[in-house]
């Protein structure tokens, strides 16, 4: 049996709390068990220079683990003077999800800035950043549509992530920390509230995996972000 | 009157939320009024190279603002590849003033990481960060204490810090955002519990200050620091 | 019809040149189409700190574009002192993919640096990367094993990589970069020559995609593979 | 006795050399004792992007060490790509020191660069390069108002520094290296002509120290900064 | 005798191949022996800021080695952030040379790269650099001319460069690696068809030289440069 | 007629003062004309790693501009994060200068750092430096000597450098900077007392050159170097 008695196929609790701080129109601290996320949305006036006078606006994501939140401290990026080859990704990976759905014409000539700082890290922080980033997102938003920026809604359809993967010969969902870091195959997959596929991302850790094995944990992760939607999703939104 | 009813001299509300995260041995969120800092103590066996040998330990600090902890978003300082030079003098002031109380020798050949990571920022944030990363400090060294890695705690007394400053033509406790951007003098000072200086730094923002106003303030100071410290220093401890 | 009169399933021309250059024991310049990467396979007799008296070897990888290698000049990455995200990922897949299939504890305490330098870009320089890439690893095993510095071959299968995607709402293969750049959906596939899958990434660009979509441009990616090894495996080889 | 034969709360032999290169327009060589500085004020003809239209001018400094000002060879910033913390804090002393006798409005829009660039150092670096500081604008506002760019002095006050501290127990003025590495105390003081503070610095480097001392260490340093000024501000200046 | 029965006089052979990739207007892979290096010219309709408006155009040289061209593998530039010293010397070098038989205000407002990107390294790599950019930049102008951009051909004389040094106590052309790495010293020359000097420079590797070896030298590389641009100039151009 | 009622043939006024600071083995301050140049040779006792063992010595050289040495202030390249081209170039020359003339085995295992800091720049800095960093070199060696570290001075020549040029037409010597910035050409010498070359580098900066011009400039300059010795060189030493 998993931890906390949890089935394979089954995620860890996932928390959702809005407006965690204040100055950000989107502000959300999620959690996947024990992982815990600060996901928060800031909006800029502007657009990079390849969008000026296009009339589209742009989402760009970064990321960051608190030097704190792993069981070794992780030391600051900073020092080395750049992100790591992991952190670009992942932070490619959220901008690219939330691009996917996003509208950028409705958006018109402004940024959004989301911003994933793991204050704890237990497995599965990409994918716990980008289903707390989903809500940030609408909640800034919301903003844009209450301040009358906007008059329509960029947001063509909600999204969460899960990561699933095969550990001790089993498929299961939403690995922690100690089953991530011995996993067979680890899996990313971010998908639409109606079962579309945004991002798939499936890795061989030890050894090759087979076309039969793929399609069942795309339909696991598919069962485990309707799941994730039904907590984050708020019941008014979009 | 100043924001939140609150006398010239007085603090903003003052809370410790100890065990924040759970991978650190030391992890506290705390709360200056708005201004909210996560501050860890984080321990490595190792000390660097000009103590080897020495059988002495050391503390280092980092400080880092979350992107979205300001009104205006703040850009990362690994995008610039280096700290800012107000970072560069944050850190070294919360590490220069635990050292200030730390008996190095009977630390013994290991480092403590302090990491304050501001979620959320309305003035005071390094003040805010020393007095809590005191409690993360002695809450790492409990951990030492109850693994026997020392015998002996090498905490010389509590510290905690606050900024006063003249706003107003006013002499004035716990400068918030609003009131710091625009006082004409701003002064730190980190104190022991038992009222002597570790650290003291005051500066003419918009005019030089007399030596009588220096003494008003650090008097002002001493009390507030009395006051936190009977918030952020546990019954039990040292 | 497709530019060079290409079926949606086929890839452009694949041809590969062994001993490109003479001081790597394994150097390949391999195309697809107008793509062209040199792939090297060099080896150093020591491995990163953290395999030290593993008695485990490893493999890493570097990409990078000649300026000239894009119809627009594209600025070389020393300028910013770091590599882009693109990049990152980019050199995190090929190592991941070859890594994937070599025996790392057969390989021994040595490491094996792949370096897949794009001479001229048209569209999949990854996948082209990693299908080079595999036949410049195998020379520089064949090398080690000529050697005897190691007595079995470390390399558990043959893999290659090809892109597929939606354009112009048909599902293709091998995209070429007029193709790419305006992709519906884009995806990579690493796969063994048994049909298992080492990697896959799929992008929704302009619209989500659907499961039977993803398994279509599975089964696409899985023939191109297998005529991708027939082209770069010498019969010798393995 | 201290070295050459000083009371304790005397300063070393105090010097300046003005015109000491040929291009800036104020440009001095300041040495307290063994401790030499070049400290000159260059004009730039614009300011900072957040002043443009403002119709304020700016002042900012930069500080460095050469290479064979110590005993020990120091490694230059350049080498490790950015500025130490402890170079960050001196430039921003120097910095802010001198703007807070400084009229912005009155100087135009214009920036002043400061350079303070350490020859030989023997403890009070930070505080010689403030004094000397001074007298290279006052020379660059002098040319200003010569070339008829501005028609009235935006300097306020005459500024000069000193540092003090605690070293066997005693209070001590403009401590040298040796005094300086082994203080119990140290505290920086940079005040005007009359008395007023711009800005004060105490550190305890071994142990905390009282109100009173602190307030000792102020009332010499205001003694030294009078001696020091007497000194460097030429009679017809301001 | 030399490797290959080369006199001491003679260059190894030479050999150019023009159109070695599609995108660049000009582009070769230029061959001294072992020693390859793909030369780009690529044209970008601007100038750096301090021509913009002059009516002059610009041209600069950039540099690089692929890590597999040596036979032991050399680390990217990228790693460490910023080109070597090595490095810019020879884009300088390359840059220079060019510039100085090239007429800016003809060229117009526009600048060509020039890209050296070495695939094989065995000596004489920015000799054989500038040679070959040569021939990447006449084919680049020769676009410029076709498309009518400019009327008049702003290349004014054909250059070429070689190296010549001190081996063995023998005074030898186009040294190749085993030689240039033990030589006594070491020349390079730049020179027009016409045999007038574009940029000289000597280096006592292991001894001082005499004016008699320097001449001697001199006139040993106006030889050698004749042969070659009489392999890479083509009888049409210019 | 020349500034200074000089010559084409004559340098400017040399002048050398020894003992310029006091922690460096080796401190002067070198003058040619307005140029004014800080050279100083430190010792350190270890060698770059690929020299342990070796039983021979380094000589490593690092060059700097002050930011006020010139007529428009100069950036610091700390704010860049690396030094420039021509920084690199020049302490790259003045590095492979004095190792021309220095006995690395007689040095023993040791690294003797030069620093040129240029305090004023009128052209000619690097040849200054050279100059000037050949005293420096002396005094260090000497110290080695008195303190017994070395028993046999390991300096085989003495050495100085000059530059020479074309300007209006005309051949001359010790190019201040508003001839060097006009003109045709530009060159380099490093001699030997001996009237040996070290290092020659010439640069046809407006149109090439004759082999004839190179002739006379390099007799001019080996006059030149003749009578700087003759300033620089101490009648002791050597």
């Amino acid at each position: 049996m998993r931890d906390g008695n949890r089935e394979n196929t089954s995620t860890r609790p996932i928390k959702i709390q809005r407006n965690f701080t204040k100055y950000a129109p989107g502000s959300v601290l999620i959690e996947f068990g024990d992982t815990k996320v600060i996901c928060t949305a800031s909006i800029e006036e502007k657009v990079p220079p390849f969008l000026r006078f296009s009339g589209k606006g742009w989402l760009t994501a970064e990321y960051s683990m608190l030097p704190s939140s792993t069981g070794d401290r992780v030391s600051r990026e900073v020092k080395k003077g750049k992100p790591s080859g992991r952190t670009s990704e992942i932070q490619r990976l959220i901008g690219r999800s939330l691009r996917g759905i996003l509208d950028l014409e409705l958006l018109g000539e402004r940024t959004i800035y989301i911003d994933a700082d793991v204050i704890q890290a237990d497995g599965g922080t990409r994918t716990a950043s980008i289903s707390g980033a989903m809500v940030a997102l609408a909640d800034a938003v919301d903003h844009l549509l209450e301040q009358k920026l906007i008059d329509q809604n960029p947001i063509k359809e909600w999204i969460a992530a899960i990561s699933v993967g095969k550990f001790n010969n089993q498929l299961i969902s939403d690995l922690c920390y100690a089953e991530d870091s011995n996993a067979e195959l680890d899996m990313n997959v971010v998908m639409t509230e109606s079962g579309q596929i945004i991002e798939i991302q499936g890795t061989a850790e030890k050894a090759p995996f087979s076309i039969e094995e793929m399609n069942e944990l795309v339909l696991m992760a598919k069962q485990n972000i309707s799941d994730i939607i039904s907590v984050t999703k708020p019941v008014k939104s979009n």
